[in-house]
Parts: C-alpha cells; structure tokens; sequence
C-alpha cells in the first residue's frame, strides 16, 4: 500500500517548529504535557488525523498513541514515537513507559474535548490536574510559516476555480441550490477535500453560504453575519431553493478546503444592475477591507482594529447594519483562518493579544438591507512585517453580469 | 419573510410525544430537568435548530431560551415558548421565572458537550447536580414514528438516485472522486441536504465512502469496517483519486440526508467480472443481512443478533475477514440510523436493551479482502411487530455492469 500524496504530507521541519511553540506556551503556563485528540489539532502537530492521544511533554519529544490506524500515522507522520494501542485504557501505563509517568499538570482541549470524554480521562490519570490549554494551543497555530500559507494559497486558487465556475452558468431563475451545486463540483475537480472545519461547537455548515437577496439578511442559528433559510428546519443556514433574480444583491462565502487548509473569501454578485445604495454600500466595505489591509501589521491591537473598521462604518453611514442588523449583528469583523475556519486572532472587542507576523487573517465587512439583502467583500490576508498579502487571487470588484 | 418549507416542519404531536418519552425517561432517573443543546437533538426536541437552550422539565412544558434567532425557532418549532435571550448569563433566571428555578437534578449531553460548556454550565447553576442523560436521550430517539419514518424513506430515495446516476456515468479510469462528485451533485439536485451528521466525536466523514479496489480495505481513523485514504492526510478516509477498473470490487456507503434524516445504503458494483470468490463473499453478505432482516424483532437482543451474524459469517468461512480485518476489524455488524448516522441501538456485544418495534437499524455486513478489496451490503430496516421493512429501495443485487 504505497501512499500517493506524499506530496501533501506535513514537512517534518514543520511539525518540529510547532511542537517547540507549543512547548514554549507550556512552559509560561507551567504545564508537564499536553495531551492533543481533536481532528484539526492532530492534523497541526502530528501530520495527520487519527483515532489517539498526541502527548507532548514539555521537553523531548513527542509520544503518538494511535487506536486507529497506526500504521498509517506511521506512513503520515514525521513524529519518530507512533504507539500502537488497543485501548484508552493503555494510555497512563504507556505514556510511564515513555517518560511521562510523573505527570501532574497537564492541558487538554476544553473548548472541544467532549465533556464524558473530559470526565473519564481526569479519572484514568488521579492525581493529574487538567487545565484548559484551548487559548494556548489555538495561539500557537494562529502563526504560519510559508508552508502552511501555500496550502491556504491552494485552497483560494479552488475557491477562484468555483467563483468562475458560477459566472460561466449563472443565469436568473437558477436557484441558490442549482448554483452551489455547480460550484462544489467544481471545487471538488480542483481538489476541494469537501469537509470544512469549524471549532466553535454547533457550527453546521455545509460548505459555505450562498445566499440571494433578502435570503442573506435572514438571521441564522451560526454565529455568522449571514444567516439563510437553508433547505429545511434541520440544518437552517445557507443555500436555498431561492431562485435568483436580476437586479438584486447576491452573496457569497463559498468555502475551500485544500489538504486540510481553508481559504475564506465573500464577493457579490449581481445580474444586472444594483441600486445604488447598494452599489454605495459595496464600495463602503471594500473601502474598509483595504483601510483594514493597511492596519494589519504586528503589534496592531485587535480590539483596536474592530473599532476603526465599525468607525469608518459609522462615517459611512451605516451603523446600524455593519455584520448584521438588530438582534443579529456580530461583534467582530474578521477572524483567523488555517486547519479551522474560525482561527483566532478574532477582531473584536477584547480581541487579546497584539497581531504577529504570520498570521492569516479573513477580513470580512457586511454591509445589510433588512429584508432585502446583503452586500460584502471578504479576503483572507498574511500579516507581514511591512505589509499584509491577500492569498485570495478573485478580482474584489463587484461581479456585474 | 415567508417560510418556504412548511411542509418539512416537523409536526406538533410528533414533538409532544418525544416529550412525553423524554419525560418518561427523566422519571425513570428522578431527573428534574433535561438541558438540550446539540444541534441533532435540538432539532428532535424542538423542531428546529438555533443557539440557546432547550429546558424539558420532569412535567409540563419545555421552555426554549434562544438566543440566535428567536424569530426563527417561533416558525418552524411547534413548542409553545421560546423565550428570546441575549446571553447564557440569563439562562438561570429566566428558566426560574418559566417555574424551574428549584432544579437540583438535571440531564445533559455530557457525550457531546464541549467540557469548557459543561464547566460553564455547572458554575452558572451551582447546587444542581448535572448528570449524562446522553443514554436515554438516544434511546428515547431510537423509536421512530411514521412521520420519521418517511422522512428516512425519502433519503433512501436520494440515495437510490445517487446510485443510479453513478450506474449512468461510470467507466473504468474515472477516478473516485470523479464518480462522488457526480454522486454529490445527483444527490444535491435531489434534495440532500449535504451535511451528514455523526454524534461520536471526531467522526471526519464527507458524505460518506466510495472505494474501489484495495482503497476500501485501508483501515482509517474512523469507527468504520471501511476506511479508504481520502484525498488527503488531513482528512485520511473516503474517495481517493484512484482510477476504478474492470473486474475489481467498488464498494459505495455514499450517504444521504433528508431533512435532518439519513438513510445508510451500501452496494457493491463491478465493471466486468469479479472473481468467484468475492462473488461468494458478497453472497454471504446477502445472506447475512436477510437472515438478521427476519431476526429484527421487538424483544431480540442486540447483542444476540451480532453474535449470530459472526457466527454466520463464520460458517460461510469468512471468520477474520468479517467487518474489517486484523486490528481494524469492528465490534459491530448494525446501528440505529436517524437524526444522526451513528444512532442507537448498536447491534454489538453487550448491545444493550432489546429492540424495540420503530427502531431504524442499519444492517451492513461487509467482506475484506486484504490488500484487494471489500465487497459488502447494507440496509436501513424499521422493526415491526410481524417484520422488519427495508427504507432502502435500490435493488440488493451485486451491480455488474
């Protein structure tokens, strides 16, 4: 069984910068080790995505205790120490046997982690005390090196792939669902992994939003700007049967996934002729996008820059339906991006520590028309010493057709 | 703002009688109270799915604090209050103003509550005794009534277009991918939803599988007889870019949802001949799943009906190639299928209580052949007190083409 993306596998260079981030992020919170399970933080710090627990200690190397399947974590992962193990229950006598016998604080996953899952772990390993170690892990991983930022390049390149594919069969009538059908497929034949990820609990997405007229203003249970009816009471966000018309405002925030890495991206569309408070509204947020590109620098304060993003807003007019309108407006105006969809840094109020260098930002102004629609551009930005660099390749000027 | 799916909601004497249940249940615990977040059973419970929480008191009225979007859940939830709350902070007094301010016992889905939530959630009520009701939540759902029922049979009618379409377009030297694309989009078309959804945690599965060859017997992270690599070390399981050909095993489980239900179908299909004995396999596999169709009967034990599959298979000579091989063979040979893919009961040593009648069990029994393939079957039965009927509708024969 030979193993054809050897291509897409995570350098081993990489894996051992970010184990040293992690290690140093240990070491400020005084942890022994911190034990990783969630899909997307495997797929960080071990290379790939399997059923165990990634140990880290807070020096030396790592230990990979892997249920299932441990020979392809062997195959997958640069990681030297892949253990194979029956059960859960082999975790504490294994880990002793591999130096970590001595354990006594060490961070999990609170923010996912399952709380029966929690419950059970604190009771295999007494006398551990286990501490939330989220905000760090998710800290660590807000900083990319190139590598990382190529994957995410790749993923815009699909996402350019699947927004041409709908301006190649857009035609008025065509429903939400007809056009997002078309741009998955076509995101699929650019190498579209399907699966998106998101970490906050409850966010079911199905790929992305693509939403006409009033159905984009339409609130939803996600924590998102847009919202959508969605196909049924069951999953009530996004695509619709809607059927688009002309002269009306259509968004859309159609994901990409590449070899686990995401690209964000919004534009709007319109067949025909927008009015021009909509056409006003749309120059507003890519005014602020492009003001916001030029504030993403190190050291830039993230409550700091939500402020002037939602003061520019103001100036403009429209302060009542920046993100949202009512009820339904959200507090932030962008947020990272990589192996998730919603990354920290989150800018908004309170948004934590100063912007780093490496960072990959999604900067996302919304411009709402109760009951009628949405306008908005979206880009996802590297934050650089001097400047900051889209990864998205689509023209940000509104699509008119 | 319209509701253009009236006829998907979900009916209210559906929703009062899982209340009735879960009330049952809560008796049966001296349980107080049950706290309902998790998007699947809030869409059970409630009818609809939004951000807040759902309060089911021992007796009388649930009470829906939600807090995205209130608007919504008033017109697709039957459930007479839905209390519109700005933040989790007012949970406590406003479900004591609704008359459940002296709770000290109360249910949760500790099986899928993120811990940090569950952490916050005791804080906010402290001197309640929160306890996993995650067991009789599944079980209250395992019972299905027409209603649910049909909503499953038009899934499994997707499905079937799916395989159809797939029957349409194959040829050897397509890809994988390229028949799941053409699969996703038949389904899409057809009204899937697209999400599936998984209750187990970090249960990565885009759809579902379609595997051709060797590809189908690579054991992969998840809980599955069928793993395959996937596109990708980030997601390893599912469709690869291998190209299908002749005389080979392809096996499909591409899942469909309708409504929030999923139907569960496996077929096998070959571009030319198969050789004898996988011929032979996919024929014990038939046979095994219609002798467990005549032994799903209220009062039979799920734990019984395994061990007569196995034995079964092991009369057929197929012992250590039953539902995987080696370290990657699975403890199971059926599941409950409903608002979630992976529901209860689990037709598995120690499978728990006796079925039920209503109860919608997935059967799959599936052959490896290491190295070289998997050929298997699967259906979805509803249990019935005279027999068991299949959802499925496409017809159980090896697809030779």
């Amino acid at each position: 069984m030979s193993h054809p993306f050897d291509d897409l596998l995570t350098p081993a260079a990489e894996i051992a910068w970010r184990i040293g981030r992690a290690q140093a992020a240990m070491a400020a919170r005084q942890l022994d080790a911190l034990f990783i399970v969630q899909n997307a933080d495997l797929y960080y710090f071990a290379g790939t995505v399997q059923d165990g627990l990634l140990a880290i200690p807070a020096g030396g190397d790592p230990v990979f205790l892997v249920r299932r399947a441990p020979e392809r974590a062997r195959k997958e992962s640069p990681l030297a120490c892949v253990v194979p193990v029956e059960s859960p229950r082999a975790y504490p006598s294994l880990l002793a046997s591999h130096g970590m016998g001595a354990l006594r604080r060490v961070g999990v996953e609170l923010d996912v982690l399952p709380a029966a899952l929690h419950l059970r772990q604190a009771r295999a390993f007494p006398g551990v005390e286990f501490v939330d170690a989220s905000d760090a892990i998710r800290r660590v991983r807000s900083v990319k090196r190139p590598w990382e930022v190529e994957q995410m390049r790749q993923a815009a390149r699909i996402q350019d792939r699947m927004v041409r594919r709908l301006c190649e069969v857009v035609k008025p009538g065509m429903t939400e669902l007809d056009l997002a059908i078309e741009m998955e497929a076509e995101g699929r034949r650019a190498g579209h992994q399907g699966l998106v990820r998101f970490r906050r609990f409850n966010q079911d997405v199905f790929i992305g939003h693509f939403l006409a007229g009033e159905n984009a203003a339409r609130p939803a249970f996600i924590d998102a700007p847009t919202g959508g009816l969605g196909l049924g009471p069951a999953l009530g966000n996004g695509v619709s049967r809607r059927p688009i018309g002309a002269d009306e405002p259509i968004l859309f925030d159609y994901n990409a996934c590449f070899n686990g890495y995401h690209s964000d991206q919004t534009r709007t569309l319109v067949l025909g002729t927008l009015p021009d408070e909509m056409v006003r509204a749309y120059a507003a947020c890519r005014e602020i996008l492009e003001a916001a590109e030029a504030w993403l620098r190190p050291g830039a304060d993230p409550g700091e820059l939500y402020a002037r993003c939602v003061a520019l807003a103001g100036r403009r007019g429209y302060a009542g339906v920046f993100m949202g309108h009512g009820a339904a407006q959200v507090p932030y105006v962008g947020h990272g991006v990589g192996v998730e969809m919603d990354e920290v840094p989150v800018l908004a109020p309170n948004g934590g520590a100063p912007l780093e260098a490496g960072m990959t930002i999604a900067v996302e102004p919304k411009i709402v028309f109760p009951e009628r629609g949405m306008v908005g551009v979206e880009d996802v930005f590297v934050v650089g010493e001097r400047e900051a660099m889209p990864i998205n390749v689509t023209p940000r000027d509104l699509i008119v057709l």
